[in-house]
């Protein structure tokens, strides 16, 4: 039994609080068990310099926690003066994710912005600010094409994340909180497509190895979990959503 | 009549929602108006190197803004990598504001570390920073007594915050929010105690000045305002205000 | 009686030496007591980006000190790679000031750098430094307008600045030095103009807290040693002076 | 058929020169293809912080490109003052994929520094600096072991790494030069042990996404090229090889 | 006797291998002794800012060194965040010494950047960056002449640099190595063109002073090795050597 | 004839006021034609890391120039974040050149900070500096020796700095100001002892070069300006010059 009474498959209470701020186009409050992150999508009419000229839009995001997020209260990055590593990575990561499902050509030269705040952390903020995030996207560009300043759709296909590991005990387990992520010795974060493919996959041994049928039950689970992500989206985005699926 | 339909002298709607977030020993959603402070108050067993064998505690305070608190997106101060100015004041001015009020003798030696973090902004966030961060460390020590660890409350007085200003049309006005804001042509932010004592008192001319009577006035509806807030304090920390006026 | 044997009514004695620096367009180095500071304005034919094109110009303020201003050498911040919040406190409060008193559109579409050095330090060097830089400015400003670059005088009145504080022992003093600074419960720097109207009004208790009417004297004698700067100023302006006053 | 004529399922020729760089205890040059790393190992005789007093070692890795190592000059990241979020990244993969394979409680107090400068790129230079790194860990920690300052060999298993990927055309591809990492729609960085467990899998979608049966497709590739990868390293490194498969 | 028996008027062996990596416009490895340096040369078909329009072409230099190319690995800059004093010095001393030996306007609009990163040092690691990057920059600058894109050679003479200094007990000696430049009491740089002309000259007394015939003494040293460094690279040069001693 | 009517190889007017600001240990305002340079020693109690424990002191330099004392405005270094290159050559020259005249045994586990705060330049501000600071820190140290604080005068000799050139028209020239440098095509740095040796030389041909017999007329020009130079400072420094020549 895992310590918060949750069978191995089975993924923490999700909740997602729609427009849980006034300005962005786009924001959403996504709680998973003690996780809670502030996702908001904002629009921009114009392109990074690379991309100028070229008549498509931008995805990009960024990730950060409060100081008091986690138990123990950590430096802000603006205080240090430079973004560590690993906001790096996740934030990366995020826009990478979201453009695996969105047709830049159709968006148009305009950047959404996203940016994950993550206000209290139980472990997996990551794939909770991915999964907030699209849908914090999904209600932006949902309005963009409601208003006609979008002629189609351009996001293809949903998109969610949730993270799988080995526990030396309890075997392969599903959404790891804090305390079950400290102790794994595989850890692995999957962003699929409503769709069930890929896009991405990283999977982790701390100081440890897996074995390739090892790899094949965590993807099993993995794809379990973000089905039911999925559907929780589907619900919470309505029109939206039926306007994705066409 | 103003914007929002207030009196000159009327305060926004006030709440503070206590243990907001789980981790810290004091934490409080404050609202005022269409501004929200997320005000966390974390308590660390150790002062800083000045202080250190001193027998005394310290307070110090950090502010920061989502990126979409505001309605245009600002760059976060970690991607700049340097806080801005107007970051600093503010923090500055959140951590000696509280300083006044605490006997950091009776604190003992430990740091009371105070995070502001804007969610959503309307104008005045700097002086809702103030009344919220006082009521996280209020709630912050007073467990601190409750439990023992501390043998005398060294909270010596309440605190709270609000910023008055003159506008060409509406004259002198209170608590004013971010349309207010940018068209006054005189602001100030005035710091109270309980007792009616002023612990900071800052007021500029945008390309303007005042005169003496114009700043009678101004000090005027801000004790009257400064009174209010203090009051809603008291009304939601209970015991922990009961504690604080003996 | 003070250290230095003044009256509680006293300012310390005064000297501005125009044309200290042969690059600058005005520079003057003002000594208040210990306090030395040099005050350069530099004239430059173009404004900062969020004012292109709008027909006004700009007025923007640098502070630094020697390390060796004080009596512990401080470390420079260059060095440290990053400006300290209480400089950044201070140059935004100089070019705040000063910018009340120009009118800005009348000055047309160039910025007038103010950099105040501070090369020996003994209290109140914020409110040397906005007194010397007004005198720096209207000497730049003045050739601006006798070459006839300027058609009409764009400052609007003379501004000065002064320290006030409340000292335990003493009660209500003006224009503390460093060592009455240190000890001072209360401290308030003011600035006003030839008119006698308030521009910035800074009150702070150091770990104390100070009531309405104490407050009153504390204005009255800054009013008094502020009036005195003026005439000071006036007096070595000379015709620049005479122009200001038309 | 590929650009430079291989197989879907080849590797491109590989070579480590041993020795390389005179001071480093361990120090190869690996060429795989058109990219050479230089890989240094250097050990020292204490720990991070963190680890002080828990008898246990570190392994931490820093990766950079020479300027000119691409076919456009980039800038030194020394002259822009922060190090990229890609090479961060890599650093951080590069640490913890060698960690995988040592027992840190055998290397004792001891930090092993990795460093792989790409000084020519023709992709998968992170996958190079992996299978290079190992190797120069190897050689500086077989000595150790010969000279008895280890008593037993700390290092468990071999490591290598190489990318696959999804080409529109060619389909799945083993070893992408960066020609054809630059057209890919799928890049999968992994990372295996000499046991064929694995340590790292980074499966990517570039505005793409992969299923289930690619997947497994793509590990395939990979197994065999690793298998390769490690033939080599147990041949360059002659009885360090032997003695870590005791 | 020298350590490495060498007579006092001795260079160490130098080899320069012309095209080390293949993406630079010119690439040269230099090894002098223990010192290896890699020199490339990168052609761009712009100027930075503040030659726009002149009609005229920039050389500027960058200067690294491995973290291991030293017996102590040292901190990378990239880590550190900023360049150091020595680094500085040494890459200004490198574009300036090229720049007079080339006729910018004949260079017309484009800039050679040159890369001169150590991978390993044994003292010396400035003069043999100097002699190598002119080969590498002859390189690249040869070839722009053969295809026909610059009509005249625009270098005027050849360049190369080497060290002398003052050692207690051996007296004049020439090309240090680590451990005779680590014990010298005087060291100087001399950069000199074939036709034997001073170009730059660097003479430091580290804790120590030297008089005017030791100073000469130190120069006819230079001079005999410099010239031999000239002859080695018309040697390596070849077609190009002859193009620019037309 | 030079610009100011100077003769080939004469000093332009050099002025030295002792005890310029009341707190640093020794404090010289040096003035060289229109240079003025603020020169301060501040003796700490203590040395860097790298010296504790061997019984020895330190001598370190910083350089710094206010934004308007040359012509064009230029801007801070501690608005920029970080120090140029060419101030890092001339803080690390300043610290070498002082230390090559002091017996660091004798100054004992002290450490000597030199400050020099360029307040006007006109040409020649690094030479300015060295013999301003030379000056300054004799004063700062000939007080511990006073003061009994060390018990013999660690300074062996006098130390001074000026700058030699070669113009187009007029040849060589002896202390160049402003003009005169920006023109010159080769600038060469001399800094000698009292007894005429040599501690530093640094000459650059500015895209130009220069001959043995061009360089042997520069240096003689220097060992006149120098010798100036050093009775200047022996006049200004009274009994402290005693001490120092015992």
């Amino acid at each position: 039994m895992r310590y918060d009474g949750r069978e191995n498959n089975e993924l923490r209470p999700v909740t997602m609080d729609l427009d849980f701020i006034t300005h962005p186009e786009g924001s959403v409050l996504i709680t998973v068990g003690g996780t809670k992150v502030i996702c908001n999508a904002s629009v921009e009419d114009r392109v990074p310099p690379f991309l100028r000229g070229e008549g498509k839009g931008w995805i990009t995001a960024e990730y950060s926690m409060l100081p008091r997020a986690t138990n123990q209260r950590t430096i802000r990055e603006s205080s240090k003066g430079k973004i560590s590593g690993r906001t790096m990575e996740i934030q990366r990561l995020i826009g990478r994710a979201l453009r695996a499902v969105v047709d830049l050509e159709k968006l148009g030269e305009r950047t959404i912005w996203i940016d994950c705040d993550v206000i209290q952390a139980d472990g997996g903020t990551r794939t909770a600010s991915i999964t907030g995030a699209f849908t914090a996207m999904a209600l932006a560009v949902g309005r963009l094409v409601e208003k006609g300043t979008l002629k189609a759709m351009p996001i293809t296909d949903f998109l969610a994340a949730t993270s799988v590991g080995i526990d030396k005990e309890k075997g392969l387990i599903l959404d790891l909180n804090y305390q079950e992520d400290s102790a794994a010795e595989v850890d692995m974060n999957v962003v699929m497509t409503g769709e069930g493919r890929f896009v991405e996959l990283q999977g982790t041994g701390e100081e440890a190895t897996f074995s390739r049928s090892e790899l094949d039950g965590l993807l099993e689970l993995a794809e379990k979990g973000i089905a039911e992500l999925i559907e929780k989206q589907k619900e919470v985005l309505g029109d939206v959503a039926s306007a994705i699926q066409q």
